[in-house]
């Protein structure tokens, strides 16, 4: 039998139902779809906030955008008038820190990790104590030379203490950081990811995500892929309750779009799962073959202020 | 039953006999491989090219290397002591440029071509006369901006004509220019790639080949992968067909890969298959799957010489 999604907006008791229901909604913060769509903050999202922190609700804003760290993150909330901590805010780029430094057992010799991706996976990284290298450093935002080929080859060039490749999103991406990545991969090291997204959304149109990025190394092992530390990898679900110690069956994860968000959510046996229609999904038509079911759905995250 | 692949080196007659058989053996020209590895040539590999020319047969040298042009490539084996003109070389550019002008029936006003490559592919596509955009552009060296998205996302910066998005190996990859060839598959360019080739061999590993170039698009696409015009595709035969006209039948394909080059010889149902040991493959254990056998296989080029 196809699960089905109730429908939320209008019906007043089943919002107060539902709101009773849980004790840490986890919001999805990404850029285009709960929140906010580029600039424009949809009608109703901090009052809802607010009457779900009323009501006693932990909220965490779980992204898998890498590019920025979790202090971004808040300061990007508060610019758009959000009240958050930077407690609250779950990035994908944090996740795959604390699953290197809390549950990798990295040999003692081979603890450093080479970054292709933006500050936010380096600031993160800091976070946790985690050496790195590559990322944002300036020295690699060249094209590769002769003696780049002859030196990676032999490996003179290369840190011997590098024991993770952990790629994002990466505006820097070149022809030399990905070759460096390989030939560590190649000798040996983990192949992470903060999230595996194909694509961006960005000016309503899609652009190259941090799973784009990392596609020329999957292409060049032959098809073996990253182990992913954002939505919707229950790995990130492990890094959230380990942090925020919640009842799985009182947590809802609400989110818009079907394959990230509310998988995520449905896999890590969540109590509930709430899809808005102001992101990628846009009616109760896109999960008609029954595959991702939200459990329940609004028009806008708003719409749960009829429930105050 | 599995094919069985007759061993050559040190039996004079057969060599002969295999000599004689032939009109137009192809040779791989792979930087690695058949004719030399790195700055050495093999043995006797200029006088086997002498001699086979001696006895009237055409050689084609074929490559997947797409940087390169044809007169790129006729001036390298003129610097490594081999006599060619440019119309024996046949590489995956100039295929690719050979199969937009005479194969594929681009509207008119969708002739222009998106490069993402190096100036190899920009001079085959002058050479039959193609308008081309991207590719070399120094104004697409650097890292995309939020005007970039805008334009991009609405299209004003897109040029309208742009019919094709051929992808090569690009020293200069970056994340605009995957985002612009996105776009025009987006919009509905034909995806094309002067050759698949994940990696490339250089200074005796591995590095980044075309194939790891154009991943990000193949990701972003959902996994559509684009036409190849290198080896072993079966275009590439044809457009080489097409130009020197030989009976498939008295033409033999030499190479040191089995699943480019034999393979290329074998689907293209060629009279023969020639591989040698001097490079990706080293001995008859490769091919004891049965999957792709060589007709015929000697140590290395040179030992064609024992059938003068």
């Amino acid at each position: 039998m196809v699960p089905q999604a109730r429908y939320l907006t209008g019906n007043k008791e089943d919002i107060k139902e539902f709101i009773d229901k849980f004790d840490a909604p986890t919001e999805d913060a990404r850029r285009i779809g709960v929140l906010w769509s580029g600039e424009h903050l949809f009608e109703g999202t901090v009052e809802t906030l607010e009457l779900l922190k009323g009501k006693g609700k932990q909220i965490v804003f779980v992204t898998n955008n890498s590019t920025k760290s979790r202090s971004d993150y808040k300061k990007k909330l508060t610019d758009m008038g959000i009240p958050a901590t930077v407690d609250e805010v779950f990035g994908s780029s944090y996740s795959a820190a604390i699953y290197i430094s809390r549950i990798l057992k990295l040999p003692a010799d081979k603890k450093t990790v080479y970054v292709l991706g933006e500050s936010g996976i380096e600031t993160e990284l800091d976070s946790e104590n985690i050496p790195h290298i590559g990322g944002t450093d300036p020295s690699l935002n060249r094209i590769i030379s002769n003696e780049d080929y002859a030196s990676i080859a032999s490996g003179s060039s290369l840190n011997p203490s590098v024991g993770v490749v952990l790629c994002g999103l990466d505006y820097h991406l070149n022809y030399l950081k990905l070759c460096l990545a390989y030939h560590y991969l190649q000798r040996g090291a983990t192949f992470l990811a903060t999230n595996i997204d194909t694509t961006l959304p960005s000016a309503g149109k899609l652009f190259a995500g941090a799973g784009a990025c990392h596609a020329p190394l999957v292409a060049m092992m032959g098809g073996t892929k990253p182990t992913s530390l954002g939505k919707p990898s229950q790995a990130m679900m492990d890094a959230i309750e380990g942090k925020f110690r919640f009842e799985r069956g009182r947590a809802c994860m609400i989110g818009d779009r079907l394959d990230t968000d509310v998988r995520f959510g449905i896999e890590g046996k969540l109590g509930g799962t709430l899809c808005v229609l102001t992101g990628v999904t846009r009616s109760a038509e896109d999960w008609k073959d029954g595959e991702t079911v939200p459990s329940v759905y609004v028009d806008k995250l708003g719409d749960l202020r009829e429930g105050a």
